[in-house]
């Protein structure tokens, strides 16, 4: 097939008539699929059943250190838990509290802490007229939703191949002392699927804040996230900042929310011991502590790291079919057309793609009135503003292998139309 | 035994030498005992572990209305979650929002949501010069410390039989626009076990406060815990209040950490619609959604009121010997000596004893020194200030009761020398 940037007028009216069929086809059928949600599939959680068996009424429910979990206290976790995470984290037990099943709740309540207590004595940040996060973009629409709820101003920081751009990063840091924070997804990156490099992890961590307050808030999602054999590795981000005198710039977040189960896993916080014992001041007060019996039943069944790759291999089988069925898909269908670009990830939640300028936003419509529910245009972006309109997330995760081969069927449709309709505008 | 109030000089010299040598056979046996922490015992968690097995592999995993809740969403509960807790705390499902694990991490977060939000559109109680919360005494330790740590002032209102001093609190609510919410226990109050009456429960509800973000924190944390077969009710706030006028006026919190798991139990937070509403509204950036699969579990295993009701009775089997062995002793070693009063309660978790003004401290300390830790004096009182240095709070319901027993007797001792020691000052 040609591409529609070299057809004629003529032929690229012959080919809207050709798809518009196709997509009333489609939309005929009356079809409901979703492509929108990172969540796990059935199929996956499935295979986290056996989770639930791993501490019965029969079972020993003491800690590695012989507090009885069903009790108060502990407020950081039990140690095998916090030893668990740390493996998976890349760093040690000591620089980990254990919380509840959302990642998302530390995230936010570092935020929060902030705001009403400062950062390790600082100024909290309610009593300051302004305070700007950096945004890379595309991202996680969560973490916006977080900074925009604070009423914060986000500075969008484009992606590269290896990660946010660096140059603009250091220099809005190091200039700026209202910058207090960065979102990072460092590996599988939330929506693009970018690792970042080792360069530029250490120039993270080598970054000269003008504020004392500004944190890195690395959130390792996709720590152990891959979808083929290769286990990619990034530098661990709190000993680089060790290395390069900065010891307390990050807090590193990670669950078992896409591990274990999205509705009852356990998370975790890593930081310096120094930020640790900040944040404990404020957590002591919040909770007697998370669910240790969570925590005992997820160390029980995983026991360790190893225990963990081996099951996420698991999660895998079930993914990648899903990633590679979507990604042919895409590439039958749109192969050769000049239509945009999207990626082929080797791990995390998520496929990017890029459309023409100007064309998400419709190619997200066509296919909501078509049945086949997108994530929203613009939502990879603070204040759902996508300066391009090119970018739309693809979640393949969640719908099964067969409602989702006709959902990339229909997408495929939606760019074209929508790519033809600019073309002859 | 003769009062000490009545007894001679000599007598009294008499009677402290016999104590004193009893108080050193007792410090000379090493004892390592502990009254000091709200804690249910392991035989209380013992009857709890078949929770465990009430959600397994084997079992289907969707909510009433077909959620899987091994997945993400469902930021306010699961539907029978809601209905569970709502029944408990005697109010409808569509006013609660089913937590983690800890009730106070549902406290603190109001108090959180406050500073930084404010409150249904008002002022942020950061951007406010002074934030002052009432504070009946003696109360809760942790409520007390929630408002510490946010920078609140706190203002003592006296427990009366029925409740806090009801003409004090209407007075301050009505008159002082900084008065933004107060603490109440109101069933089984803690430490004093003091149950509000219809009345007090009456005019809370009616209150007009002059700040139109205060808020009743209501923590009926003893809800269903009897200690008897008497199953003493008060009224609903929320119905109460709606009644009134003021539907938005209070916050209810629960939870089963002294029903099921103190370390892995549920909560809840009930309050009017729109409050819910104002709630859901920062809650949805702070998570996806609290452990559905434990609020499953729960529900699986309890079903209903009833059976929450049911295992109550097993708790308080439990429970009942332990308070009666330490009332039984205090009244056995302390009965007509004029040394205090105790509190026989009929549900809750405590047992608070009123020494004679001065003496809390030296009792408490007494007791460290002989190997038996209690709650640190004035701990019941805001910035840990008894103003009488009377208030002991005797938790009976965590160590074994062959070690309650012996600790019950040093108190009793403790209690004696401490009330010489004063009457020969």
């Amino acid at each position: 097939m040609k591409n529609y940037s070299e057809m004629t007028k003529e032929e690229l009216k012959e080919e809207k008539a050709k798809v518009e069929a196709l997509y009333k086809s489609y939309r005929d059928k009356g079809l409901k699929l979703d492509m929108s949600r990172g969540k796990p599939s059935s199929d996956q959680l499935d295979k986290c059943l056996p989770i639930l068996d791993a501490l019965t009424s029969k079972d020993d429910y003491h800690a590695s250190n012989g507090f009885d979990v069903r009790n108060y206290g502990l407020v950081d976790g039990i140690p095998e838990a916090k030893e668990l995470m740390a493996s998976i984290m890349g760093t040690t037990a000591d620089k980990v509290i254990v919380g509840n099943n959302a990642s998302l709740t530390l995230m936010f309540d570092s935020v929060a802490r902030a705001y009403t207590f400062g950062v390790m004595g600082s100024t909290p940040w309610s009593k300051l007229s302004k305070v700007k996060f950096l945004c890379p973009v595309p991202g996680y629409d969560r973490h916006f939703a977080v900074s925009e709820h604070f009423g914060m101003e986000m500075i969008n920081i484009p992606m590269n191949e290896d990660g946010p751009d660096m140059d603009l990063v250091e220099k809005c840091v190091s200039e700026d002392e209202s910058v207090k924070g960065i979102w990072c997804v460092p590996k599988f990156s939330n929506p693009g699927g970018v690792v970042y490099s080792d360069e530029v992890v250490k120039r993270f961590a080598n970054l000269k804040p003008k504020a004392k307050d500004f944190r890195i808030y690395w959130d390792n999602a996709y720590v152990v996230h891959y979808l083929y054999d290769e286990e990619i590795e990034i530098p661990d981000i709190i000993s680089e900042c060790e290395k390069a005198g900065n010891p307390d710039m990050v807090y590193e977040f990670a669950s078992t929310s896409k591990i274990s189960f999205a509705g009852g896993g356990i998370s975790a916080i890593a930081s310096s011991k120094t930020n640790i014992e900040d944040i404990l001041k404020t957590l002591k007060m919040q909770t007697i502590g998370s669910d240790k019996i969570n925590q005992l039943r997820h160390v029980r069944y995983f026991k360790d790291k190893e225990g963990v790759l081996k099951h996420m291999k698991k999660m895998a089988d079930d993914l990648r079919p899903r990633f590679e069925l979507v990604c042919d898909t895409l590439n039958k269908e749109l192969g050769g057309l000049g239509c945009g670009t999207f990626t082929t990830p080797k791990g995390g939640y998520f496929i990017m793609y890029t459309s023409l300028d100007g064309c998400a936003t419709r190619i997200i419509d066509l296919c909501k009135e078509a049945g086949v529910v997108m994530t929203g245009p613009g939502a990879t972006f603070p204040y759902h503003k996508d300066p391009d309109d090119s970018i739309i997330r693809i979640s393949p995760s969640y719908p099964s292998v067969e409602d989702l081969g006709q959902a990339a069927e229909v997408f495929s449709v939606c760019v074209r139309l929508a790519t033809l309709e600019k073309f002859m505008a």
